[in-house]
């Protein structure tokens, strides 16, 4: 994270107005509009910045307002969950939705049914209503009850929609794509002169977004990828020169695959997108192990060594690049290369992917995302707008959605992190 | 079943001599030679062979003897673990060798590594000592700690073995190949007139072998697939036309699909060995439901649909053939279908087979494991040979080798489970 | 299981009439009338009774018949759960509400609430309706969605409620008292010349019900024993002369300890109400096992022990006799004898009870309440009444309350299943 | 967290001497000495310090030196678990034992047997080489296997065992009473002269340790919890006026209570040390919701409610208070006023504390104890002492022990966590 903005006005949020109607909250502690995080905890990073008189890069902190934007007397809400599908997102729904109620006493909340083609002109399926009653238990399960898709949509056909349905805010839990999709959503509420919020709740299972220390999803995510990586070395160890192989998510950022592998400490190779490796120094330091050890266990991100098998070119409906299928590229490349060996060998290759992704949230993910919807809420009712609800240093805040979207978290090679993982294997630090 | 052996000759076993030695447990209730467990259950089957002046067939009632035949003074015994690893496999080697030890007071017990590669002239890792502090908490593990591999060997080469390490019991845990190749090992045992006894534990997670009720692992089997069968659920009721698509482990019979099928009602296809089906009435039928519910959960057996494709012509090391992948024929096939009519959807697709098969066994199934791994040592002590333990109506058995090789347990179409998996899943019963 | 009857006619079951409705169900195997599965599985058994021109005891068979007794057109029909829960209740309920619905196309069926005194003249809340819509996905969950209560209610006032109400079948899921109470419901029903059907589904975690070879919930109850078991063990050996105390259910009949310990090789004492110990003897055998081996696991059924305990001479709601808790009495007893020696010592003392019976069914229940259900339903439409569904030797039987009543099914203290048990734990056969 | 420390030098930690030996660690991206995380994360917070021309109090950063203290060449280092198990403790000892060996080259490393009571002059076993083979697979399991007990012993006493042994470095995983003997052996070494760094790793599952963000097992009991209370709403919403009460850790701190409510949203009561309520004001709530809605979901800290109860003016070998047991009082409570009313009800007690305690660590935790583990043996290796691993803002940290041990991390009543499980539970802020 090293081209982190240092300029205090990107953390700046925006408004759709003056807050002049009294919170109906009676009893929270309200947070003050001025409350700030550092960006910084190191003290001669954030001296530097009053030494030469100005303010050091700060989040506006999350929470309820005592004086809000919206009435909720006639105030209707839509929430819109876009992308793959990710532990916790019935736990964001359910959150909002009861937050909306209970906080605010708001029940004209609709769900928009399979992402953003549910805000298009011919909707797949029309808006349901969202009550209380409808989303109780919904966070036992995991998936989405709204359904959803990949894939832009027209952003005016979208506006249209939420001005036909008098929408005052609108909640979308996406990913990278949704969220400029969202960006544009404000733009043109902008343009239109609209009174419409969008408040995004950020969605990564890879937890990969900017400025935004943690996502929901991912501890589910590292929970759940320990049955496979046991599999992996029950398989690995059972065989002659066994190998057991198992690709997690982690398109642009390998942090499932590290803390995996630190979780579990039968991996013996971990590869991401951020280390390059050469297949012939992976594939003869394997040999040289397998002589020595006579198993391995090895756990790629699927972002990981793209650059390695010939690009495909083609895109999918998120306009994300479709990616080279690093998990069957590997079990190919290992078979052909121990083929050629003469060696006995086995290799088991597993691809858990579904399995985590459509877990419920584990208990930790669980009161995440509840504080999540909660804070979605206070900050739409306060008349924030074209922002996400991000986490940093233990507080909920607001970040606006350019910088979110300006650039990628990942692993530094050189952190400390990386040198646990590089530890806990034993791989060498170079495989090129 | 239909062809079941009815002659009660098939059901005797063959014995290495008379029975001169006090068995050393002194307080378990012991089996008498003559006590059988019936084959068939309904009084006019068994009347008949009454009737007729014949023996019902009935199984050798397993369980320790009063009198043994080898002396445990000066007894050697191997354990060899062979084929795919299946929950349950170290808790019967455990078994055995507390067995041995508590029960017999028998020390000198060998673990020959990595299946009958393990028995060969040129074993890959020599043969390792297996105490009870040695297997001292192995069956909380998945896998086999002494190692598998498939394929037969040289049946003399493996006689020399167990001759040179005066070896007189060996136990072989396998599926159907392994015990074709013990019952070659006994044949050569008695051509070269040696007192060694060979007991076959069978090992089939798909629960298909002939005149055995019960085969340990496959109980975790359908527990394990819930989770599979759970995500394939939650990703195809979240998308536009979701489809899941679960591959799940049976080669010859879909036990372990419809036992899965019927422990999660979400399956609305299941689709097995024994009940043929054709790739364009069975996509037209998923259409259909899609039109009308929009979603669909399909449950397949690996050995379903092998008509379906090119045959590979293929055998793997054990001499199995090689099937083709339905899993992956069936993705392919409805990717393609769908794409022709234009309709949106999705498809997942779940191969959980390795993660299965590398489970601990389940409470239910390490209960079965230890009496099964008793009771193996009570024969092989009684001097029996040439015979796996089974299970029947609620005794553990004798069952000749050659009986339970003779045919294969397969799913009735015509069967009430059979019916019980129509009504669950909604599925045609013809789909051709 | 001494006293088992030998009189085929126990074997009876009570009937409504003749059956001259041709069943709805198009493409079942139906089962036929004089379809039998014998009681003996042992040859010699069997032929004493054909030698002496008898029939040997055989229970009746479930299933689907061609030719049914209640109209399923004008057919109500009632559902109570009684009793303490038990993983498994809402499967039953539910497999019951779908088959009726799916089987026989009826579609006015009605639960009573909080049990028994869901029937009564003032029932605590009055019958709510169940429809395959309702009982969609309750099975995931423990409990029971209808409530339950225990204790007995007038059995006028519920054959009252009955006629009101004009239900045709009633299916009660309950336990012993349940049963015994739905005897005399038939009963009354009979006095009084009604053409109402009463089946019992025995729902007894202890698995103690005689002649009923498995009973849903079991499975679940010793797989989730596990935890706790492995909690005590962990306990133990992480201090000073540590033990762990769990105290299993089980008044009557040891099954879950005994099978519970047979699956978690960690227990070192299992006590069960089939098998006497005093005070004295095993407190010198746990002082002895710490001086020796620093720990000890004990499992004790709740049961056991009684009569160490004074009687309290108190019967809870459902008349059963209030037991002394053993569980509470053994820890106190243990801490007074070992503060006495004056060793360092530490007790956990681990009560899972109530985590237990609210676990929703494992797969393995999961397949048999379905199939338990079912024949439920088909016996309630054949015209049966009086009875129970049973399951031995493979097959769902129809078994006679009145026998079924008669007597409880126990562990042998001669039986290998305890000496088995004996030998896992390493235990004194005697500790009087 | 009031009274928290505002001056810096309460931060500084003790150390051995200068570092004069260049550490083996050849490719760690090394942590500088002068390296801080600041404490406040408000910028005006941080600012007014500055403008006050002082250092905002900040924690020195943990990781490895450089240059090192210890001489990795001839250390003898000793590791010693005390007070309750705690999810990951193992898993901390395995990361010293691995972090010595393989990051420093270290392989004389000694396990005290049970606690404080294993550095006594008579221990009540020997200590025991802890040797990277011993710990191999030891974090699977929950527990500590070395041991632990309660209570202190002579300092004098435990330092001589450190010098006969020639002990470096002294690890101690413990609470509060442990970290404070902690300060008492260093002051007695500091007294003596000598060249023995003590190092603490904090271990509270209830996560009240003061200026340390998280502690481990934390999550892992808040993960635990989650049975425990399904169970409960599975007993009360299946009875009539059903209650389900759990007791859960929290001695002076609900946090377990609090997050577990948050992460459950069946619980409708959560009680907490840190808020009084009086049995009247409790009870005639809990009637009142049971006459609304039927059922009540009632979770309570061991810690809570203590004034309401006799002292028992008892402590415990650790010397802490004895505390009285509020779960077996309110069971007691609950059950005389509702007998009283004459309403019909059902309580059911759960009370999972030692299932909780025992349980391996989960992922999370995993990593984090591992984390933590390394940063004890790299804070020692650097010549500290005194002090405790801590973790601040995503960092670890060094904290002296005093400063650790100054006060307790306790829930604000007036926090925005607490209003969340108000919300959550809807249950009355006052009960007084």
């Amino acid at each position: 994270m090293n081209n982190m903005s240092e300029n205090s006005a990107d953390y700046a949020i925006r408004k759709m107005g003056a807050c002049r109607i009294p919170s109906p909250m009676p009893d929270l502690q309200f947070t003050e509009d001025h409350e700030r995080v550092l960006l910084h905890s190191d003290p001669k990073d954030v001296n530097r910045f009053f030494r030469e008189g100005n303010q050091p890069p700060a989040f506006e902190i999350a929470g309820p307002r005592s004086m809000i934007f919206f009435d909720p007397a006639d105030l209707r809400c839509g929430i819109v969950t876009c992308g793959g599908i990710c532990p916790g997102v019935n736990d964001v729904i359910r959150a909002i939705v009861l937050s909306l109620y209970h906080h605010y006493g708001i029940d004209k909340v609709f769900g928009f049914r399979f992402g953003y083609a549910g805000l298009s002109a011919r909707p797949p399926h029309p808006p349901v209503e969202l009550t209380p009653k409808r989303v109780d238990g919904i966070h036992l399960n995991g998936g989405t009850i709204l359904g959803t898709s990949r894939g832009p949509q027209d952003i005016g056909e979208m506006v249209d929609t939420l001005q036909r349905m008098r929408i005052g805010i609108l909640f979308a839990i996406g990913g990278d794509g949704t969220l400029r999709g969202l960006h544009a959503i404000a733009d043109e509420i902008a343009r239109r002169g609209l009174k419409i919020s969008v408040i995004g709740v950020p969605k990564t299972i890879d937890n990969d977004i900017a400025y935004i220390e943690q996502s929901f999803g991912f501890e589910t995510a590292v929970t759940a990828s320990r049955t496979a990586i046991y599999s992996a070395n029950i398989e690995a160890t059972g065989a002659i020169n066994g190998m057991g192989l198992v690709k997690l998510m982690g398109r642009h950022s390998g942090f499932i695959a590290a803390y995996a592998t630190l979780a579990n400490s039968d991996v013996n190779y971990c590869l991401i997108p951020e280390v390059r490796f050469s297949r012939d120094a992976f594939l003869s330091s394997l040999k040289e192990r397998l002589l020595n050890k006579h198993h391995a266990v090895i756990v790629v991100a699927e972002g990981a060594g793209q650059e390695l098998m010939e690009e495909t070119g083609r895109r999918d409906a998120s306009g994300n690049i479709r990616m080279g299928d690093i998990g069957v590229y590997l079990k190919t490349q290992i078979r052909q290369y121990f083929q050629e060996t003469g060696m006995d060998f086995t290799l088991k290759y597993i691809d858990p992917g579904y399995t985590i992704r459509s877990m419920p949230a584990n208990p930790h993910d669980s009161v995440f995302c509840l504080l999540l919807g909660h804070n979605a809420v206070h900050a739409g009712m306060a008349g924030r707008t074209d922002m996400v609800v991000g986490y940093w240093k233990n507080h909920f805040t607001h970040v606006p959605i350019s910088l979110a979207a300006s650039e990628r978290k990942r692993i530094d090679p050189e952190s400390r992190i990386w040198k646990n993982v590089l530890a806990s294997t034993g791989q060498p630090a170079k495989m090129l």
